[in-house]
């Protein structure tokens, strides 16, 4: 056995809610700083507790809109909340396209609310790995409630699967060419389907649809993802969303299903560690190691195939 | 030394150029089905010898006219042509949403045409694959041309530069939002840029936004992507937009990139199958093997973190 370790200065200013120490840690997250790691392993231990809500859907339905509702809405209940929301990047600068707004959009005034914007940066797994990262940051810094807004691209959208332990798919009233694309994976792991925009015509219209397309088999581990109408506008239906979504939560927990999805994340994230280590070693030993350097010469040079080059590759690995 | 293996009889139908078999070969390959990987060993030695343009870009900018456009320009210059089109699939059906305009498109009387669409099934690895391995089939079947069209997702898109060796990015006049979340990784592919839809408004606008993009740096290698303006209602710029491609397949020989590019891609083929392969064992191995049930279980109890489990995962498999 194991014991957590005794918390290192920057870990324990963060579990005493330093928001400072937060940022600075999600900073060294976001930049695939190692000065994060022994925070990450040392805050782990405390993690788990809190619920983590991911909002996912295409660009222009709104969520971040949502998300600012959601704040005023749980800090109405006196709850606290941390928001960790991943942006579409620039093509050069690497910058964050949103940031600035969800930098004005965090209340002042108010400690029991954190912000945080990250630049997705293009590169898909590194943000999803730097977006459960700050969750966890945020949920050792003890906030009531962690919200996970991904933005855009279906694959980010499906790093939220790895993420969080409830997940709202936020669509709109006429949904777009774009979602499509989306819809194979993300209705696959939605536990709630928000549409927002209701006020927009059309909305009733995309509800049905939705109903019809949860009857066809929407959902997973025996829940039916239920359907909720919301707008930021005249704000409404915020508060049927947060129901939707302690009534998943509770799920969670009537079913023993909390548990089991808990363990495959886990599970996926230890082999997908494992394997981007193992990828990373073994590309460098094809560049250095001048036996595998021949290998991939006769690949290039097609007298070779790559499913062999890779079976002979996996034989050496394993050894005799 | 290996040297190519007696072509089975599926594969020698294949290079004969029979239509039908390559289409048998091709829809093993989308299944996942076995039956194909003694086809696509055999034909490997083969492939490498044809120029595969991939054409990417988001959704709604008129990517099928444009290969639709292309294939006429290319049949009358007596070139054969095989296109492979990877569809956004629908959500629950795993069908194709394009496949039978595709189907449509295909020229019925002419041979050296080859049309096929494959699903993309939300799965973006196992499609990146099977679109390789078809542009594969279409390759060692003979055809002058090998053209693939992605169409959506950005991670979709990316798939391209494991497969082409000339990618051509479509963008139209007034880029959408949901561009933003393609750009930082389709700009990093482009080696050329092709503005379709020239005829609406904006198209000069659009064409000096994305010069002064590629005066930042856009393109690699030491390649400066060329823009082409295109239009397909009254068909405008095919031509030049061939011209740009051979300018590109003829930079990639007279500057030697094209090999180390080939080499690059084909060793990021071979990790891949060699990473998705270790991972598969893993998690099943954390499934079964108690030892790595007890890891798992102590990361589910919060008492060890997923970084330091997949250490000592990572000692386990490189053995004492």
């Amino acid at each position: 056995m194991t014991r957590p370790a005794p918390l290192p200065p920057a870990a324990r200013a963060i579990v005493r809610g330093d928001a400072r120490a937060l940022a600075r840690a999600i900073s060294a997250v976001e930049n695939g700083d190692s000065s994060a790691d022994p925070i990450l392993r040392a805050i782990y231990p405390r993690t788990g507790k809190v619920p983590v809500v991911g909002l996912a859907g295409p660009l222009g339905v709104g969520k971040s809109s949502l998300v600012s509702a959601l704040v005023g809405y749980l800090r109405g209940q006196g709850r606290s909340v941390g928001v960790v929301a991943v942006d579409p990047s620039s093509p050069f600068s690497g910058g964050s396209v949103l940031g600035d707004r969800i930098r004005l959009e965090r209340a002042p005034g108010d400690e029991r609310v954190f912000f945080r914007s990250m630049a997705s940066r293009g590169a898909v797994g590194g943000v999803a790995a730097a977006t459960r990262e700050a969750a966890r940051l945020l949920d050792a810094a003890g906030f009531d409630v962690v919200l996970v807004e991904t933005v855009g691209s279906g694959q980010v959208d499906l790093a939220i699967r790895q993420i969080a332990s409830t997940r709202v798919v936020v669509l709109v009233p006429h949904l777009g060419d774009e979602v499509q694309t989306l819809k194979a994976g993300l209705f696959e792991i939605a536990d709630v389907f928000c549409v927002n925009k209701s006020d927009l015509p059309g909305a009733e219209i995309a509800q049905r649809d939705l109903a019809e397309l949860v009857a066809l088999g929407a959902g997973h581990d025996g829940w039916r993802p239920p359907i909720v109408a919301t707008s930021t506008v005249t704000p409404s239906g915020i508060d049927r969303l947060w129901a939707a979504v302690e009534a998943h939560q509770r799920f969670l927990d009537s079913s023993g299903v909390r548990r089991t999805a808990e363990r495959l994340r886990l599970k996926e994230e230890i082999v997908g560690r494992v394997r981007d280590e193992l990828a990373a070693e073994l590309a460098d030993r094809l560049d250095r190691d001048p036996e595998l350097r021949e290998l991939l010469d006769r690949v290039v040079a097609r007298t070779l195939d790559p499913r062999s080059a890779a079976e002979r590759l996996l034989r050496s690995l394993r050894g005799p």
